[in-house]
């Protein structure tokens, strides 16, 4: 039993509330989607969207290893020619050997959507089909709101099928559009659809409204379907459509399918990160096998579980999709699990009971002020490190003092979306601890910046520069604001973490108070101060 | 065929990471499951948190309507007693009619994790029933890793069904505890059981591991089990639990069963986001039925159909859920979804294709610069407005100027987690625009604040409330600031959205800049301005 796998993220995937996607993240997803090894990349509906017609001409030249390139476009208008529809041969200047066609399945979208008859959707269907096979392409039908239609009018809806297989369409894939149909009723349907047409192949295409999209696509394949549509990370339309990451995870690791190589699959978790970094969506954290707390274990007796043997609590070797376990450090968990973490983080310090005990009545005191160490390894990391014996911080930051100036025309205009003139400046007063006996020395300098957070940014590193140079090849790749205590408005505790990387490291810190700039500043002072632990001058 | 909804969020779902919830927490949470017509509510693990001591104590005093309200804990220790083993005293202790006790169903785990031999923990689960049942309680017994040992070695996994069972267990809850089992197999083991123990009542607790969990719950019900256990929003350990919104929607919508009354769906959407608000974790818009973006829709020819019939891209009613259709704004959306969501804002001025198209180009723009209309109706509707003939704006800030100050004793101390002397300040010149011919009035105002943003609130209000005395009730009740382009670091655009909300409304508004407290007060005065239109002096 072999299955292909057939992505979607750049077509339907892009079709989710907040992507946005250019043409240079398509042709660098799609590089990833090849290493990754599905079979089928949708690249894009070149008839509907400019972006992919220019998508589709940089593909020419673009090597694919694994996978073939698709793309996707609608039947015919009614009642116009195939030859000289407009859509039709935008899809044979996109240059690739396969397509996709959607149509429709369902007679109510016919009457209502279309507003055509029935014979003439399946006459649209037939042409369309015939006129891409007689340009040589590969063709598939989607056959959209097909189960919806299937349960409306069975005829009708497999009548659909038979224009486009009759045509010579390539494989039927069968979509449930509106992601409604639960898997009793998905199975029902695809066992009508195969004892109806024996020997073509079958596709599936689940959305996820109904939660099931998953299931739907896993028992799909087990019923004997060969193509599996689907998109990393779950996005598109409304609630996503099947999740391709759990997809592949679960075709490999559950049904035993080699649709990927052990390799590929242990990239699977770097990948679903790279899209959801190019597609500027904050990544899933309890996404199956892929998030951040997938293999994460936060209950006291699950984390003691994990220890004693890594399977108690992990259904699969978190390695193997390229993830890893963690332990949580919360109220929940002890500190035999704070001793645990320690070891993870590589502090080896033997801390003694009271210490553990006393570290943890730390961590809760400072959860009580809105820091959340769950993540913000760095910070708990610099949190550990201050309680231990002998630990000499590189520097303090005595005072910093920001003026942000702002001033606009007092022109009858609103004050939103205009240039404004905004300044940010920053004089900080920072003290380099001596080392080896040699005397502290006070630097105080000042910058501006975009902002005060970067402002203050640019005059620490002034300061610090001097005495590590090294400290500009730290980047800051993200800046996350959490209100801790939504009901005190803009005076509640805000909770700030700062993701630093270098060549080698990727860390991130926490900050938390009832001013933003002060609990950036915190955020930062941990990261400086981590980086510089691994990097003395 | 009926089915009991059994929530365990106060107790599996608080397993989740990030998630702290309070005794009042827990309490208000229960209210509302109580509302929306759960039959069972697991309200903690008194055993094992003393947190979940003082709930029960105080559940003792609450009515609850519908629910009946479920102490959870594990059986007696291997080698003890059942009648003096603390946590089973304290199930007694918590006053509840219903107990339900996990104990393993595994081989693997009985000699791995408890250090015991298989014989002994049979009698540890057959003691533990026979205990409880003495004193009087309804026993369900959560078999952990019932699947993966029925998997291993079924004998012994019936077994432990049997011990539990023969002791007077009323149910047999069998859990899917690493989430990793697909629907296929999990129905096998169903089977299995159900020809073992005829007629004995089974429960179903699956973990979304595999990302299956809600599918594999109706499978179940659909099967015969009678209880099906579950979180609100999918929360709990790893990947969480089986979403509770979603199997409660699937039971009533698709399987037609009567699990609750139309009226109680009708809140799922606004009990769902209300647990999200009070376990502090953002909501998940893309979750099945009660995310933002269930109904949301962006492609152009899924505008355009739902358009022409509501059902076209939708598989149910928003409405039965208690959510709405929402029409997105994208570069993927052309005019005539703008058109439509103008409609839906409320805003009836009949713009003219050339306004409609330069509206859209406007907003093009302003999402190149980091702007995200999706969601933010506020601002949507503020930039519509201001291109309107006749549009006359309430005030404008002319200039602003903040001052944020931090020092520190210079010890040899690290610049974190203490207390800190920090000042926030805010100076403002703020035009109010005369009405009815009335001049042009100036005002400089200044006031401090936590932090800047706080700040500059305090001093607009100052302002504005002179004549507008009602913008006193603008709640800030949500902030977010999201990096646009991390590439940039620090000095990376910034995209605040603020939440607010009055007796009536809740509102949202975007606003975006390379500096965060510029970005910040774009937003606010879109909400200022927003509210003055409905609130006119």
């Amino acid at each position: 039993m072999t299955v292909d796998l057939y992505d979607t993220t750049l077509r339907d995937g892009a079709q989710m509330e907040g992507i946005s996607l250019s043409v240079e993240d398509k042709l660098r997803i799609a590089k990833r989607l090849d290493d990754l090894g599905v079979h089928y990349i949708e690249g894009g509906w070149p008839g509907a969207n400019p972006k992919d017609v220019e998508f589709f001409q940089r593909m020419q030249d673009a090597k694919l290893n694994n996978a073939r390139l698709v793309a996707f476009g609608s039947t015919r208008r009614a009642g116009g020619e195939a030859s000289s529809d407009p859509t039709l041969n935008s899809l044979i200047t996109a240059g690739t050997d396969y397509v996709t066609i959607v149509g429709k399945a369902h007679d109510l979208h016919v009457r209502e959507v279309l507003a055509t008859s029935l014979e003439e959707n399946l006459a649209m269907l037939a042409d369309s089909v015939r006129f891409l096979k007689s340009r040589g392409k590969q063709v598939y039908y989607d056959a959209e709101h097909f189960f919806d239609g299937f349960h409306a009018d069975p005829d009708y809806a497999l009548s659909c099928l038979r224009a486009t297989v009759n045509s010579g369409a390539d494989a039927l894939v069968l979509c449930d559009t509106n992601g409604g149909t639960i898997t009793s009723k998905l199975l029902e349907a695809i066992e009508r659809v195969q004892a109806a047409f024996p020997g073509v192949p079958l596709g599936i295409h689940c959305h996820n409204d109904a939660d099931v999209a998953v299931a739907n696509t896993l028992a799909a394949v087990e019923c004997g379907v060969q193509q599996v549509q689907a998109c990393i990370n779950g996005y598109g339309e409304r609630c996503g459509n099947a999740n391709m990451a759990s997809v592949i995870a679960n075709l490999k690791l559950k049904l035993g399918m080699q649709v990927v190589s052990d390799e590929q699959l242990a990239h699977l978790s770097e990948i679903s990160h790279f899209v959801s970094e190019v597609a500027n969506m904050a990544p899933w954290p309890q996404q199956s096998y892929v998030g951040a707390s997938a293999f994460a274990h936060k209950a006291g007796y699950h984390s003691d579980g994990v220890i004693k043997f890594e399977s108690a609590y992990q259904h699969v070797d978190p390695a193997v999709v390229g993830n890893q376990r963690r332990l949580l450090v919360s109220e929940l968990g002890g500190s035999r699990g704070l001793l645990d973490k320690l070891g993870d983080l590589g502090i080896d310090y033997p801390l003694s009971r009271d210490e553990a005990r006393s570290l943890t009545e730390t961590i809760k005191e400072q959860e009580a002020q809105g820091y959340q160490y769950e993540g913000a390894d760095a910070s708990l990391e610099m949190l550990v490190r201050r309680t231990l014996p002998g630990y000499a911080p590189a520097f303090n930051l005595d005072d910093f003092w920001v003026v942000l100036r702002r001033s606009e025309r007092a022109e009858r205009k609103p004050p939103t979306h205009r240039h404004s003139e905004m300044q940010a400046e920053a004089m900080v007063k920072v003290r380099i601890f001596g080392r080896g006996g040699a005397e502290d020395e006070l630097r105080q300098t000042a910058a501006d910046g975009d902002g005060p957070v970067d402002a203050l940014d640019h005059a620490v590193r002034k300061a610090l520069g001097e005495f590590y140079p090294g400290i500009d090849n730290i980047r800051l790749v993200d800046y996350k604001v959490r209100v801790v205590d939504s009901n005190a408005g803009t005076g509640a505790s805000v909770r700030v973490l700062i993701e630093c990387s270098d060549e080698t490291d990727e860390w991130l810190c926490v900050g938390a108070s009832t001013d933003i700039v002060e609990a950036s500043w915190l955020a930062l002072a941990d990261a400086y101060e981590w980086w510089l632990l691994r990097h003395p001058a």
